[in-house]
């Protein structure tokens, strides 16, 4: 598991391991066997991964993972359904739009940039619109790094007897996603996330019990979560072309994945690389956005000095001569920065970067106070 | 540029170069400026490709083709418009298919498994309906291997004030499509056809004036073209993860394509292929669905021997344990079976082709009589 720069410190497409790029350099038929079987092993892992085998089933989807909510949005809303979406961030809001292009009705919780959706006001809003069907929430809020209160919502969804959509993009793989005790109708994710492969496709595990009920109801041919489910439980193949080298890049991903300890040493190992930048930042004097309580380890929002010679494109760029890619901060109200702890990154990587950004500053001059 | 076995002798995916894989050895930060001048890079090549530049715009799309073709339909066809799909084969289907679940009107001419539409019977259904905004088209129907009349059907539309759309998917990079002699409002393909790219995106060259007109027209987020375009623009970014290291692995597949000569280099190596592969395999015995009029340098569709002994499963897999991958024929009514000209195949490979063809049919006991 070699590394290789620039390092990408982002929500993903992320650092994969070089075995995982290499995986990448044979051509397969997408009509042949042994690409099928491919196909099958990924999507039986990842049903394991969520405890959900005997339960639910694991459909993939071409295109990035905002392709894959909306199929399953599309797919599994009924025309007369109705969806609380509970937003805090860019990716809710995602939810909400989608729902509008695709003319399904939905209610909002708008807790704005960053603020948890708390399960009493679930309660709350589920008990003054019995119209509502389903809740969509998102895990980790990769706008700011908020790692919504899963299990709260998801209980009291469950004890409202409505669905649970949620979109686990930048938190399936890591963070605990048990179907056993955590009930949701579907999980959200895509290859490029926890589980470290390239961008090229998404995937739902979604109630078979429910999926089932689902045909003539999507919007959309390529986006029909129902067809692209019943296409390969009859041949084994994509019903459309797949990404074929995305997925066995992928399939290589997972046995690296199983190799670290499966989403418990992926977690470990995310949270060790959160801790150590976090406590490096902020001895140097940069404020997370978060207390910790909710500060997920995913991505991280710093606040962006208040020093006029901090500018974020400058910084990004002398952390890029160094072999260091950051993110662009996605808050509406206050300017800030964006740092990943996902992908192929060790304690080496965030030394790294703890040291490069301490160049930085020196390079542009700024001086800041150690946060307490 | 090497190749590796087995060879794809498929529509695609297919064999690509070594070059072309070796260039997803590396990650690539979406939000990067790197990264966004491959993205633009990539966009004006296939422009100029089109001779295009100046009228129209190129808009790539993550997912597999169809993903293109529905986002084209759904941004570029308004609510009240109607389309006129001229259909011979499984791809014109599947447009009529994607305007159904959009829910935009839509007419048919339906010629069956693998007759040509043509201008005339074109000319008289848009004559015969006044209502028809668009006409939609397959250039190579790559369920027979059939090249359609593209100018003649062109002309006949352009006559009419109405607008093209072609889904070009396994035509463009190698047949002519040149936006000064041919009217069209939409060109469609996708990264892992003649261009020789791994799969994981499409795109549009579309009409600048027109595209400018489809906001809020899209059934789909994810689909809309007009978004997708827009964004792109003002950013320089794909508005949702792209797949990186497939866009990085396409553009240097245009490298080799501009190496081999463009389009017309291209074409010049899958003519040579084709012809080389219809000889031999008709010596041996084998008849092709198609006049050789009709026969495309893309792939070619063969009868299957009546010999009862001949059972294209155990065929397939013979030729496969020889490194050769062939097609299964998609014709409703007959037995066939498709091999394709397209990806890293050269001299040797097709003789490779014809030799385990005839040791496959000894293998399995069955003689053919060669046709005249
Ligand atoms: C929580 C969440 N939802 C949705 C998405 C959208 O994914 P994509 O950009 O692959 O469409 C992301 C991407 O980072 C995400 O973090
Ligand atoms: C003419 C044509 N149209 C559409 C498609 C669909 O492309 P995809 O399978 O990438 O969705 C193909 C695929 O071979 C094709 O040949």
């Amino acid at each position: 598991m070699k590394q290789s720069q620039p390092y990408l410190l982002t929500p993903g497409p992320l650092t994969t391991s070089d075995a995982t790029k290499e995986a990448m350099l044979a051509d397969w038929g997408s009509w042949d066997q042994d690409f099928n079987a491919i196909t099958r092993d990924v999507c039986e892992r990842l049903l394991a991964m969520a405890n959900a085998s005997d339960t639910h089933v694991c459909v993939p989807m071409q295109g990035s993972g905002s392709f894959s909510v909306e199929a399953t949005l599309g797919t599994l809303v009924p025309k007369d359904g109705k969806v609380l979406v509970l937003i805090n961030g860019a990716y809710g809001k995602r939810i909400a739009q989608s729902l509008e292009y695709i003319g399904r009705d939905y209610a909002v919780i708008d807790k704005g940039d960053y603020e948890p959706p708390r399960g009493d006001e679930v309660r709350l809003a589920l008990a003054e619109d019995p119209a509502i069907t389903h809740v969509a929430v998102v895990y980790c809020e990769t706008s700011s790094g908020i790692l919504n209160p899963i299990d709260e919502i998801a209980a009291v969804v469950a004890e409202a007897g409505k669905r649970l959509l949620i979109d686990a993009m930048s938190a399936f793989g890591a963070l605990p996603v048990d179907a056993k005790t955590l009930p949701f109708e579907a999980v959200i994710s895509a290859a490029n996330k926890c589980i470290e492969g390239v961008p090229g496709f998404g995937y739902a595990i979604v109630r078979r019990d429910s999926l089932e009920q689902c045909k003539g109801r999507a919007h959309s041919l390529c986006l029909d979560l129902y067809e692209q489910w019943r296409y390969m439980e009859a041949t084994g193949q994509w019903r459309f072309t797949p990404p074929t080298h995305v997925i066995v890049a992928f399939q290589q991903a997972l046995n690296e994945h199983a190799q670290e300890g499966g989403c418990e040493g992926r977690l470990a190992r995310y949270t060790r690389n959160r801790d150590q930048m976090v406590n490096g930042m902020r001895a140097m004097g940069f404020a997370t956005l978060l207390e910790d309580q909710w500060l997920s380890p995913i991505i991280t929002t710093f606040m962006s000095p208040t020093d006029p010679a901090f500018e974020f494109k400058t910084f990004y760029n002398l952390l890029k001569e160094k072999g260091l890619i950051i993110y662009p901060g996605k808050l509406t109200e206050a300017e800030s920065f964006r740092v990943g702890c996902i992908g192929q990154l060790y304690e080496p990587q965030i030394n790294a970067l703890l040291e490069a950004v301490a160049q930085t500053l020196a390079q542009m001059n700024i001086t800041l106070k150690a946060v307490a």
